[in-house]
């Protein structure tokens, strides 16, 4: 039985997983780099072991020290998270070797879904949807152009070994393909360092909807249903939600069907997520299975009242679970925001530095995922995400009003941060009637013309709670106070301009 | 259509109502008093009105001035939230008189419920269960040694008009019968204005479990389920959850019924409480019926899914429930905590004062009301609550693993406050087995023993954080980590020392 877990990550993941942990009565082992001195993760955790210099390299990505670390706290397992070594198959072996559990799937799961082209041709052997294209390498420059005829234009030309929209081309005719080819060959190269690419027809504005899939080490495996993540800027998911506004029972069938046949084709133990494209006639193609937590898990965790993290635990401890397919069930909607340390209007510059106020918001059916206080400072050397804030209600109308409504109180001054950008989509009709696609951001430049005041905004709040608070000469002019609406005496005049600037 | 709504409250109460408002998309309007010029209630809204000095007889139970804020701010409706004027008869009578919508019930159903003995009357005409006793005042002391030997002791004499154990005195024997009745008639006298008192049957060692009921004005009314409220303190609820430990189906079924007919019998319209007693033989009996919201309304909208204010907004306005009784389940299990502003170690002495630091616990299952910030200072004029922390899981004992791990999160410095106490109550043997009456507390005295650290461990915490975070000497100290586990350097060694007093 697992007892104590190292969590081989930071931020509010790290957090995250570490609240499950105490809830199950597991002691947590936090590990940190010299940047994350003062990070919640350390504080909230039972131990704390330091691992080195702040670039991740040298420490959340140093397998070496992350392995002494579980070693010399004694604990009997590591989760990983998602990112960092999550998806690092000779992590997963290396922590097998020493003899402690991989909160994960296999190595041999993890290496076979981590290359897209094995991925693809394991999936075509499961008799899983995929993408119209190559099954092999293309290596022959001069089968190039018979192989696309076949598959028919436009295609996408993918890295083997890519994500994040690396080593990927986009040919629209014969006459950019040679040199699309081997530009992404050379970029592939020198960003994986794996030349190897492929082809697929190029899917026209599509969905991107995930299934999260969970197994045992009994033979159980199910899926927890889809999640549409859609919005994105470039290649990044920006909202998530479930039930997907596209989905009709037979389609979730299908799809949930067909995840749960990838995940056993690969003989998959834990949590997992099938990534499927989906057209706009509702044919759907695997896109690639990720091995690991993902971020916007806490949808799911809403609509079925599952704790996935206690899931992915008691499965590492080679228990059943707790569940089967034909008892789950989808609950209501749920809603992700990713709230980011970036500048809307300077095209998303990272805004690291000191969160000088923060206030999340709370009441009924919001959720928020944070690890970053009043005081901290969100160092440069990692993902800028601040916290995913996330809402359930009934119906997905009341899921969007009560988002707005989360997204209105929640205030953070000092870094500039996502949440006015994230306001507008809020407001977006295409998104409010659920009519978008991974195009969503493109179709509608309007998201991004975020007002001129709104990081002033958030400042001018901070100040003036101080002011208003702290100040003796404002407390003596406040204690005079009269009707705010109309007017007033001069503070409160001021109290209500100023809270109509802020609408807070 | 109510289009913007005056709420007549102050603290969490009037937050979480103009939570509901904001995401229908109705305008708000705060009332508040010297005390709370800087209170959340007046931030939050869209409009905020004074209404005059601290005391509540001069602002929250002003009825004149409450109508003078609601006609100059152009509210069509007002909401009471619980306390205060919210089941003021004369209050709902003159809200309607202006042409405005009281968001509760009608005068007279508020007058019917607010005295007990005609209350009782109305559930014994109407078939509600009710404590065998007296159906009428007993004003000849002759009769008063008859009527009780037809009950049988012990017995308990109540006032009418009471509440919150006033005028209430239980009689063992019949020696103790005429003196006891004297005193709680001039108890009752100078307590409510109102000296009418009756005998019920005293019910040994009770539960206190309450049924939410909301009806529309088409004549439909549903219960929503039970909530177990019986861990008190002197009448005061502590901790409720939802479903009760003690409920079975066919229980369940029964009360509920009888719930929804203790509301037809007062063309009740609105969200309603039903409370019984219900004794170790699962035999039931009517209490009362409160007339609002109730301060632990949010376990049942967790495991029923339903905003009950906006179910009360809905009703308000005229329209159907939105739901039939047979369309509600109870999915999981919830748990509410009162958090107060009171010294558990020195008798729950009330607490207020300035909040130097708070830290509200987040994530999966859990969510807490409040008003509370950090700055922000309690006044001594209102109940000293902080906050209310809810949790919901898939089970019982998940949902008290819970609450303990949001218990822990839970950090408040400033003010001495109940979480040391809840703490304790979460641990004791006798909560987790569902084994407990309304004398939970008498019975487990060992609830009340609080770790004599409990408030210095927050304070500690705010210095540290303060010191860890801002001061540069320590910034240079700490840039030299090391393991902490095993000591390290001494910073890091002082750290670990904190931590593990602190526990965070």
């Amino acid at each position: 039985m697992i007892r104590k877990i190292l969590v081989a990550n930071r931020g509010e993941i790290a957090v995250r997983v570490m609240r499950s942990c105490r809830e199950m009565g597991i002691q947590s082992v936090a590990v940190f780099s010299e940047a994350d001195r003062s990070a919640m993760h350390v504080r909230y955790a039972d131990e704390a072991c330091f691992i080195g210099p702040s670039p991740s390299s040298e420490s959340y990505l140093n397998i070496d020290k992350i392995m002494d670390a579980a070693l010399k706290s004694g604990a009997d397992a590591i989760h990983p998270g998602y990112g960092f070594l999550s998806e690092n198959a000779e992590f997963a072996r290396r922590v097998a070797e020493a003899g402690l559990i991989f909160i994960g799937p296999s190595p041999e799961a993890i290496l076979a879904m981590g290359d897209k082209l094995t991925a693809r041709k394991i999936m075509m052997d499961a008799g899983v949807s995929v993408v119209p294209g190559t099954r092999d390498l293309i290596e022959d420059e001069d089968k190039l152009k018979e192989t696309a005829d076949s598959i028919g234009y436009p295609i996408m030309i993918k890295a083997s070994a890519g994500g994040g929209g690396k080593g990927m081309r986009l040919v629209r005719s014969e006459s950019e393909l040679v040199s699309s080819y081997r530009r992404a060959r050379s970029e592939a190269g020198s960003a994986f360092g794996n030349d190897v690419v492929y082809m697929e027809k190029y899917i026209e504005s599509p969905h991107h909807i995930e299934f999260q899939v969970m197994a045992d080490s009994h033979g159980n495996t199910v899926h927890l249903f889809e999640r549409e993540c859609s919005v994105q800027r470039r290649h990044q998911k920006v909202i998530e939600e479930t039930p997907s506004p596209l989905m009709t029972p037979e389609l979730r069938a299908r799809m949930g069907e067909e995840a749960v046949a990838a995940a056993k084709s690969v003989n998959y133990v834990g949590a997992g997520t099938v990534e499927f494209l989906v057209d706009n006639d509702l044919n759907f193609y695997f896109l690639e299975m990720n091995t690991r937590l993902q971020v916007e898990h806490p949808i799911t965790e809403r609509v079925t009242g599952v704790d996935l993290v206690k899931a992915q635990i008691t499965v590492a401890n080679g228990e059943e679970l707790p569940f089967r397919q034909e008892e789950l069930t989808q609950t209501g909607h749920a809603i992700e925001c990713r709230i980011y340390a970036e500048d809307p209007k300077n095209n998303f510059m990272p805004s690291p530095g000191l969160v000088k106020h923060i206030t999340e918001p709370l009441g009924l059916g919001v959720r928020t995922d944070g690890y970053v206080y009043e005081g901290y400072e969100i160092p440069i050397y990692y993902d800028p995400m601040i916290s995913k804030l996330i809402v359930w209600a009934q119906t997905r109308n009341e899921a969007i009003e009560r988002m707005k409504r989360a997204l209105y109180e929640y205030k953070i001054s000092g870094v500039k941060n996502t949440i006015p950008f994230l306001k507008r989509i809020m407001e977006a009709e295409d998104f409010v009637s659920g009519n978008y696609d991974t195009h969503f951001i493109e179709k509608n430049p309007a998201v991004l013309e975020i007002p001129s005041d709104c990081n002033q905004e958030c400042e001018d709040m901070a100040l003036f709670i101080a002011y208003l608070d702290y100040t003796e000469k404002m407390k003596k002019l406040v204690s005079e106070p009269t009707e705010v609406k109309n007017g007033g005496s001069s503070p409160w005049k001021e109290f209500a301009r100023r809270k109509s600037v802020l609408r807070f």
